[in-house]
């Protein structure tokens, strides 16, 4: 393990964002380090997750003239200056005593759009307040369904820019990793948008009947759930935690604005596929016109550059910004996004592009009929 | 390896499973041991058992409402409320003192059907009598052929559901784990089932002729003793140990009611493929109407998933529970149950499936041709 | 490392073939180990030999009857009572001070047919006369074609059955190992077959010409030396060496009666496939006319169903049986017969197979398209 | 880590090109070691130009009559006595006191062609002086081009033979083994033969704008420089630095005399294909009227004779010979050179080539269908 970094300061080691890691694990104790490392049960997917990047091959494209390239797009009728967008992630006050706040601000150097949790240990309106970060909010929908209507409220008041529905966590996963570190929020840390909420009693089961089903299932939201939601707000409404074609289809047909291709870092059910094997398989389903994001496994530039190739309009990133905040706070944050926006424009050179839509598939190597189709692993 | 587990009560540490291993590891010598954890010969087939689970990837499906879902299954004309059943396994005293009378308590306290060797270490009467799991009787076919027609009378008289025939088994696999350890029934541990059978003396053999094929599988079961049992018991008749498409359609011929894809635990015929990748092939090659059940490398309630896609109505369990159950008796082996069956149940409800028979390979998930086909090991 | 064996006993512990190699690395020294042990440059076809083997799958047969099997088979004229053949390795008294003496003891007592080298240590004659072992003589051609001729003359004389000539070494491979170990024959050790042949002076080369092509390939054997041996004996003429589907249809052309397909040991050209890889690529060019063998990674019973499965009449072992040799001489060499023997017997009775030619591809396991064709390697 | 060896010695244990890597190791500081063993961003590409070579298999020629053979090639109108040239390396001052000098040494005394560096430490004229070895240039399209045009013409001037443009690094990669290295020239390594050029100064950016693009990319070489040096030199023009099929096919209409595979030894863009992987590739696309070069993870003669059977006519060799440079100056280099060289012979006899023009794809083993492509790694 490194020696303890100094206080709101960058390591002097730090070359990529993966360095931050090995910092923020000695920034953190084993209760927050469980919760920000962990996957569920095996934790095959949360592997997964890198590995498939890292197999995927890029060719490369020499003495194309890209001087003048950026990295703007346009999405849901806003313009962001790079496709780095922050992952909703819960209770980041575990990582930092400025959490939230110091991710705001740091989203904000770097131009970023952040995606807030529901489970923030920062209200909502004091995020959006700290700074003039693009804001997206993340809904939980609720076993209190009025509760739920309310936060959408509160967002649109506080001028979040868009609705994230996860959609892929009604019930707890199977996060084994939390279990055996007998995981639990600090005093201090809480999910303090959820506060006057009415919950939902113990379930009273008859006999045969299922905790799962008859009780943590009662209350998850159906597609029903997202129908209402998108009669009830005029925010662009974004799924995210979708890895099948089926679900993306159906969402398209409801009139979705957009999906995030996710398996939730790796939480919540092992041995979906790395989101990155998912993401094409969706793209060739949906087709161009429904909007697609990547989440899960970015760790360099090239990663975005794949995944843009693949059918994504912008990635999110999220254990790499938390390395950074646990490590430097706001400081830490803003320099993973540096060096991921960097490493972006360094590999779009390498590529020949001087636009993101000029990454498409052609820029992925295609091997030989006969060889195999991705390298040796390390 | 971890402390020594306080006797009759649950480690602090298990969040699943696999989690039991080390800890009946703990509580049991070399000899148990080797006899527990050994495969074949190099125990390829007993690592690919699992390795081949892991590599199958779900694909997940949302907002489906689950809500009163349940894991009740109807087979051989017997409800059973999940498929979760306890494999067959010999000398069940060698992992515990109260052995199989402890397997049924458990049995019967997580509403799991239980499978009773021919080779086990209590009476089957005994097990018949200790409670109220539902109870199948698995039957060894001895070269003493009225010996075996009586086993199978007892079973039938003490309620057994059903007769499962080990058909894999005709000689010794090479159990070179087992020799290196000089394994051994300890002092009152004996397949007292077998008590008064006569047992064949060691055969001549003349000069040239084979211990093998003149000796051992002189004896050996063959399709004529399958179809006399057919004859001889009105119990549903299952055929366990089958990896072949071809042994799958003949017992199909032969009116068998059920097969068990099975390769023994990786325990008698190194190199044969993992369960979970026979059964596909089996499954498309006799169709639906013959009941596949699926034994081998479960350790995960996605793995029952996984089987139930495949092709299998249930799934048999089998080191798991004797790890459980050499950890903390009757207590260990039923939270293996109780856990399997939650997992089982959180999968479900992540796939989008509230009854099992919701459960087919579209919850699968298949990657874009030209990537492989499955994910990298760990 | 184990501890030294008593010698001529067969060490408590070995319960598998494999078990021998790390008594032998304890009974040899590093110059004789990293000639037995060693291959060509970085050994990747000798490790493939193996992992190759271990990729196969089986799906076993159930319920044959089998009682009455045997593993005798019918070669070039001869009988023999199983399929393991002795690979011709050359300097045996390297491994043990009885040599060739102690094999062909070992090959007698276990009706096992043995090649014997042109470069043994022991004289051809003597070997033939020690016991009644069946014989064949492996050739390399000598630059001496006059000396060659009397090698081939002398065997028949001897009473050797087949004429094996070793076609892939017409230069030494690149034996790294074997070079880095400084390897030497030591005193006593030497090709007493060879003794009082010419050998060619070192070549005189003009600038520009180069040793391998003008010097040590000036004297190598031709397709035209084979034809010359075929008008040359009566003896059955078998080509070991061929890894390549056109290098055997030519032998067919040229009325060659056997090929041994075999990358000798992984010890000339590294890269080379496994044999067992190329095997079925040379059977399905040649047909079922030309008898193959299979050389090359054989450690168990099961590897011999493989081979055969796949195309060969009968394999060579070669640094297993060496390894027994070491070990405890003559009995160690038989006991590795035995051993495979054994197994190959069990694996036939598992597999349905009552005879060798029973055995086909039918008994493989092929997956369901979509999943890999090869399970995980360990 | 071995001992330092005897200056200007061949240590003992060296029996292949890798064995010098640790010795290389051992000569070297972390600085000098940083720049020559690192790669861009997490070396995949880097590994996997080694291990591409490794998995692919040749399958032997027997019994053909080689003597006689010869490794010579003709190549844009000269001939060379093989096609092992040495790879354009920077600041080999770094690696030994005397560089480039030494390493002309060694390509004349083993007939090697050298490709020289824009950023050797030794001017161009000097290396051109010192012996006989055939020199190409390889140009670095510079930011001030009227600079860029003086090169060529000295190269010219200086008898080398062609010009090699490297077009793959417009920009540094993202070398983050150097970066954490601190890596930096040492004093007295400088590129000398740019002495005397005017550095464009630091960009200023206007807001928004970006240090790639508008900055490092602004001077980049595109298509029309090359068109431009077309039209300056006589010399035959060769592109290195090309993974993809298209920016070969664009190279051939421009009129590009050849064009060297190369993902820059790994340095530029990791996750570029192995360049072996993207040779035959790109041979497919452009047929054989372009003459392709190979370039990247050759450390055997068998990788050689693998690279022109998939299309290259000559491999370049880089890190082997700087490695036998570092270990043993001049004669370590030479023996580089000589090492591989005797590898290819033997390889080409073992695989039945008389000539280089004999080695095609024939030679590489093709298995059958359904079993895997590629052996397992190690």
């Amino acid at each position: 393990m490194p020696p303890a970094p100094r206080p709101g300061s960058i390591p002097r080691d730090i070359a990529a964002v993966a360095d931050y890691e090995p910092f923020a694990r000695r920034c953190l104790d084993d209760n927050a380090w469980a919760y920000l490392a962990g996957g569920a049960a095996d934790e095959h997917t949360l592997r997964w997750n890198r590995a498939a990047f890292d197999a995927i091959r890029l060719q490369g494209s020499v003495l194309a003239d890209v001087s003048g390239g950026h990295t703007r797009l346009t999405l849901f009728g806003h313009d962001y200056a790079h496709p780095v967008f922050l992952a909703p992630v819960a209770h980041q006050r575990l990582f930092h005593p400025d959490g939230e706040l110091a991710t705001a601000q740091a989203a904000e150097a770097m131009d970023a759009a952040m995606l807030v949790s529901t489970l923030a240990s920062t209200r909502l309106e004091d995020i959006a307040r700290v700074g003039r970060a693009p804001l997206w909010f993340q809904l939980y929908v609720q076993p209190d369904r009025g509760f739920t209507r309310t936060l959408v409220e509160r967002a649109e008041a506080a001028g979040y820019r868009a609705l994230v529905v996860t959609v892929d966590a009604p019930v707890w996963g199977l996060r084994n990793r939390e279990q055996r570190a007998g995981f639990q929020l600090p005093p201090g840390v809480e999910p303090v948008n959820l506060r006057g909420m009415s919950m939902p009693g113990t379930p009273q089961l008859a006999p045969g009947q299922s905790m799962v089903f008859d009780g943590l299932m009662a209350h998850a939201p159906t597609w029903r759930d997202i129908e209402a939601l998108r009669g009830l707000t005029r925010l662009p409404l974004i799924l995210k935690g979708i890895c099948s074609a089926r679900d993306a289809q159906q969402a398209a047909r409801l009139g979705i604005d957009g999906v995030i291709v996710s398996n939730h870092g790796g939480r919540t059910l092992d041995t979906l596929p790395a989101s990155i094997d998912a993401l094409p398989v969706i793209a060739d389903a949906v087709g161009p016109s429904l909007p697609l994001l990547l989440d899960g496994g970015i760790r360099r530039g090239s990663d975005i550059v794949k995944a843009l190739a693949l059918g994504a309009r912008a990635v999110l990133i999220g254990r790499p910004y938390l390395h950074g905040l646990a490590t430097a706070g706001a400081l830490g944050a803003a320099h993973v996004i540096k060096l991921l926006r960097e490493e972006l424009e360094v590999t779009m050179a390498l590529c020949g592009c001087a636009r993101l839509q000029d990454i498409d598939r052609r820029i992925l190597f295609t091997p030989l009929p006969g060889r195999t189709s991705e390298p040796e692993k390390r």
